[in-house]
């Protein structure tokens, strides 16, 4: 650290010196550096450029789809490759990944986030992470937190209980500080509970940097800063964007006028200093394009999930069976969402040319509908149907006309030009493959029954249209995973009754069942359950088993490439504790692993799951505490396709809760010392069987009273006329059963 | 009044004498009066007798049935034959009605609540405080508020938004306070939000007396307050039971103390003893008995609710048909709840003595199962099915063990023992009616698809056999309708997720969408709807009309009783709101009749809406506000058996949300003056084009950005660099915008 900087000089450097870059303080030795937008491209504005065009650069796979891939390894080399570009731009922060949980299928900017299960989102951000930073580059894990919807983003409350914070919401967050340790968190735009996240020192301060031992830097969201005195206060360090010289003042006199602890200006000051000193050891770099866009294209290629494939229609071969390629978006790719995320691509793959290259027989072409058309166009219909009719296969690509940042979508549905497109060519060719394109979910349900093959293709980035190609024809055997469940209607989700709020307020009603753990826990039918997706080749799994170890469980299975194909397989491990303390969904993934598998091979998959992965947050305790017991291990290659299921008993942490007078006499008496302790004192009054407190003690041995006075606190029981305890007592009775 | 009460004495009566009874204080001339358990049945304890038994009265059906007859004239008819049984004993408060909605089927105390719907709840208990106050017996409205589970019922925070607090857990206690004021209201045991119902000052005072209006006397629950100061400054008037002289001391403290203001603990004083000078003026009598046991049989004969009855195998014929009577609650009759609530009948009739009156064929009984049995016996069910086999009809009685006060089922699954028997009576006899006694809704499938014959026999009080048998012989035609939705299965229900809570909170995570709005809302199939009920006749509908008039909305609709018997049909308004800027259930009761049809004959069915029914509660200006628009006004036979429809304008309250600095870029556009000042604001920045300003202002013309820009406030668009507003621009642009 060089020079001590003046509370004018830190006010000034925890907020931005322009939209993109921290302030420079020429005195101290301080340049500016730049953050800019990701996360699955590195989005720098043009100098004078729009505020949402970028100069060129890879569009990886968003994470709707990359995420697909259940494969962290391959996350890793996407931040690396990330890292890379960053270098070559100049850019100190990549502000990404984005962790949130995708709770509603609407969600605007779900293809930005990974999964609605916290442990999937939490391993592959962390790797993200570790390969970006890997090159001197620092993430920003964003947006912290629970900003899962863009309605009314900038003042929604999101009004959450703390379990379902704890083990929903921030678990990603918690995940990837405390095993990667991000240069930077971005807290988001919204409340949390009443209390934005820009002045939640809860959430900044304690929770973060306290529990979770976060040693960087918490940027702002761009905008998400009301009140410059109470951010600094609650840890909130730098202001983005800039310059704010009215809010730098206020600080100051905020500090003067002893109204901040100038300690906590000092602090988040030195943090921004210590980020730009650490981004001044970047070494400088350039990137090879071709190889990012072959990563682009390897990463997107692992994320298609193939949904459907009856009478095993796919792969296509390549020659000697003539292709409709049908719909607009095989020629006009849909392979990203709108907003700060938007990359300006190297180069674009669409996949009617590169399927036009993978094929020696016809291939024709018809739109079906154009790229913004969403009602049904007969002239273009008529068209693809003959064209689809002529040719011996058809593939239609479908999808999702508009996603994007700053808004929620209001249905699952596709639009009505591709659904009317869709049946037009299921009707006049049988032997039809329907691709869709989109940032989330679609409801497929009644049409999908309408054709053999479904492929689910996401926004796949830059090289979608070759990836998809490459799935196709068989180069590559999909592989992809559902990471969010595909419901039957939207009214089933289990976010549906509370998306997305009124009136500033967002009920998180479903608690901790999100996503898979509603369906599970109301036994409802999905579409396609988290977890799916098919192969060219089939898998058998062995019995697997369970061993507890010193830092949890190793769970092993032996799995079999039953098929023709070499392929992948996504072996997945759920846990449950039937009988549990508190309500737990009916599975919850723990751990998981992508292994490629020969044809007629077996491999041993070994899986480990940490202790800390199977704690629930004990609310009474204000902690995580691993509850004891026979816990469940199902291993499957679905959350509704398990396929060996073990049980595993696990010991308990310490945890006991301590009694007090506002315990209930039931929970006296479910606690051993309580109940030897309760018992001897209402055996004492009952031997005084004339008095009242005798016929009240009396009556707790009857099991009809006890449905009666079992939730009754030891402290309202004293107050009763005729009570078998007074108050007198309870200290004492209290001391006693903790001691 | 007679003398002014000292402070100690003003303490003395705000707690209770003894159990039963208000603290007397001679000097004052002031006596001792008695409050005793209701609702169904004037619960005195006998002197000396245990706590949970009473001297004989009689035992009116429960809420859980008195509500399935869906007519307030027989709640009211209650109402006044319980208030002679009250003064024959003496009694100055009956402790009832119970208004809290049914939330959850497996909420322990179900069977002494109505409905799930806060109108039909509403709309039976004004009517039966009418009919009990009109006896110069006052009621206690219990129990305020949103008491809908036993569970942890003590300590349990209930955390429930505004809007669906104040449109359902309160809205039944609104109706019956402004429409029949109870001469007292009794606060619940749980916490609303974290504040103890007997602690809430915003409950029992600002919206009770308030804004309702609320002239009486609040109660505690018996044991509910655990702080006498904190409930008296919060508006509770009368702790119960006592004494309590170390709370009494309390408040004399409080009050010399300055931390009571001493008008607060003398208003509450004064409301003790006006109750108490107001029971004084009510005239002594007795009661015929007997007339009470036919009225008890009479509501009961209403309150049944015919589920199933293909092939019109009820009703039974009284000759010539032989008659397996099944199930020991035939001989032993399940007619009451525990807790209390339970009653010591005046006399008590059973199903099989009135079924062998009824018929002049041969009557045989098995018991099938034990009282108290709930796993199958193999020599109880074997008899059974032999009895069954050999007679021409077998009517099963079967139903719940256990429901009671304190503790909530964990089920709704009938009793194994129970299942068994309909399984092997139906095997053994395809004639086979079953008869349900029942608390609250038990699951049905998929054992009612193996009879042809259902009858949802609730607890319908000491004369429930008799009406049984009046239904299964027709001397009654069954006109009971279902006041809450039997669901497929207990996962299906909107409350499932969130009920019973844990670690002292409860969420209502489903809001406004309590029972049947939830089923609606989310589109599920259920197993018998809110509303339905068969008949032995059957009606048809014409076309309904609707009328705006000056209080509300008239609807008429011609019904007629197309079959061969006299009937009643309880005819139903749902009224939706398509559009609506609040989220809304996709149908709400809002009306309802019970009209007596002869046979052949047409009668044109007049129900009116108060206009105050339509409104919703608009959180942001903390009031009821009726939307304008077009409403949808369904009349029917159910909740789902909607026989005609009609739209209707209404128009709207005036309810301008005011414009401020925190009102988003999207909130001024919607608004016809915001969206013409900022429009205005903008055009000047835009015009001033080479500034950055001008170009943030003209991004706003682009529908992609104003996606992004839609959500923000305008306060902190005004903080980023380049913004088309100006900080010091906001508060004029405001002022004139809610002008």
């Amino acid at each position: 650290m060089s020079s001590e900087l003046s509370t004018a000089e830190q006010a000034a450097v925890t907020s931005g010196g322009d939209f993109w870059h921290t302030s420079a303080v020429e005195s101290a030795g301080l340049p500016a550096v730049t953050l800019t937008d990701g996360p699955h491209g590195v989005r720098m504005q043009a100098a004078g450029g729009d505020l949402l065009a970028g100069v060129p650069a890879t569009c990886f796979p968003p994470a709707v789809a990359s995420a697909s891939t259940w494969d962290p390894e391959l996350l890793r080399r996407m931040g690396e490759a990330l890292g890379d570009e960053c270098r070559a731009q100049d850019v100190a922060v990549l502000l990404g990944p984005g962790v949130n949980l995708k709770r509603s299928p609407l969600g605007g900017r779900n293809f930005e986030y990974f999964s609605e299960d916290p442990i999937l989102t939490g391993v592959l951000a962390t790797e993200w992470v570790r390969g970006l930073q890997s090159r001197g580059v620092g993430a920003s894990l964003k947006h912290f937190a629970v900003n899962s919807q863009e309605t009314d983003r900038m003042r929604i409350s999101a009004d959450v209980d703390e379990r379902t914070l704890r083990e929903m919401y921030l678990r990603a967050f918690q995940r990837v500080v405390t095993r990667s340790q991000p240069w930077t968190v971005m807290c988001a735009y919204n409340k949390i509970n009443g209390v934005y996240a820009s002045e939640n020192r809860w959430l900044l301060t304690e929770v973060l940097r306290d529990e979770w031992g976060f040693e960087g830097l918490v940027v702002s969201d761009w905008g998400a800063v009301v009140d410059r005195v109470k951010a600094i206060a609650a840890g909130l360090d730098l202001t983005m964007p800039g310059p704010d010289a009215a809010g730098d003042a206020t600080l100051r006199d905020a500090v003067e006028e002893g109204r901040l602890e100038p300690g906590l200006l000092r602090a988040s000051a030195e943090r921004v200093r210590a980020l730009v000193e650490k981004a001044g050891q970047r070494p400088a770099g350039g990137y090879d394009a071709a190889a990012h866009h072959a990563l682009a294209r390897e990463i997107a290629g692992r994320a298609i999930v193939l949904l459907k494939n009856e009478g095993d229609l796919l792969p296509l071969p390549g020659s000697g069976v003539s292709i409709a390629v049908i719909g607009e978006f095989a020629r006009t790719p849909r392979y990203q969402g709108g907003g700060s995320s938007q990359i300006t691509p190297t180069q674009l793959d669409d996949a009617l040319t590169q399927i036009q290259a993978a094929t020696s027989a016809g291939v024709t072409f018809a739109p079906g509908y154009t790229v913004e058309g969403a009602e049904p166009d007969e002239a273009l219909l008529a068209e693809a149907a003959a064209t689809a009719q002529a040719a011996d296969i058809a593939v239609v690509f479908v999808g999702t006309v508009h996603e994007t940042e700053g808004a929620d979508r209001d249905s699952l549905d596709l639009p009505a030009a591709h659904l009317a497109l869709i049946e037009r060519v299921a009707a006049a060719n049988p032997r039809t493959v329907v691709v869709l394109s989109n940032g989330a979910v679609l409801a497929t349900k009644p049409w999908d029954e309408s054709v053999p093959a479904l492929v689910e293709g996401w926004l796949l980035g830059q090289a979608g249209g070759s990836a998809l190609a490459d799935v196709l024809f068989g180069r590559v055997n999909p592989s992809g995973r559902l990471a969010e469940t595909i419901p039957l209607k939207l009214s089933d989700h289990p976010s549906y009754l509370d998306f997305p709020g009124e009136h500033g307020h967002v009920r998180y009603g479903e608690g901790i069942h999100v996503g898979y753990r509603g369906f599970d826990a109301r036994e409802q039918a999905v579409a396609y359950p988290f977890g799916f997706g098919l192969s060219y080749t089939t898998f058998g799994y062995g019995a697997a088993t369970a061993t507890a170890t010193a830092t949890g469980v190793e769970v092993r299975v032996p799995v079999t490439n039953t098929g023709r194909r070499d392929g992948r397989e996504v072996v997945q491990v759920y846990v449950s504790l039937p009988g549990s303390r508190v309500r737990r969904a009916p599975r919850e993934l723990k751990a998981f692993a992508s292994v490629e598998i020969p044809a007629g091979e077996t491999t041993e998959v070994v899986l480990t799951i940490d202790r800390e992965d199977l704690a629930y947050w004990e609310t009474r305790l204000g902690r995580w505490v691993v509850e004891g017991g026979t816990y469940h291990v199902a291993v499957g290659a679905s959350s509704r396709d398990i396929r060996s299921e073990v049980t595993l008993e696990v010991p308990a942490d310490a945890a006991r809760v301590p009694l007090t007078a506002e315990s209930s006499v039931g929970e006296w008496f479910a606690d051993p010392r309580g109940a030897e302790l309760l018992g001897a004192a209402f055996a004492a009054a009952t031997a005084d069987a004339g008095t009242e407190g005798g016929q009240m003690a009396a009556l707790t041995a009857d099991p009809a009273m006890m449905m009666m006075l079992g939730s009754l606190p030891l402290s309202r029981m004293a107050t009763f006329p005729g009570s078998p305890l007074r108050a007198g007592q309870l200290d004492k009775l209290v001391s006693e059963a903790n001691d």
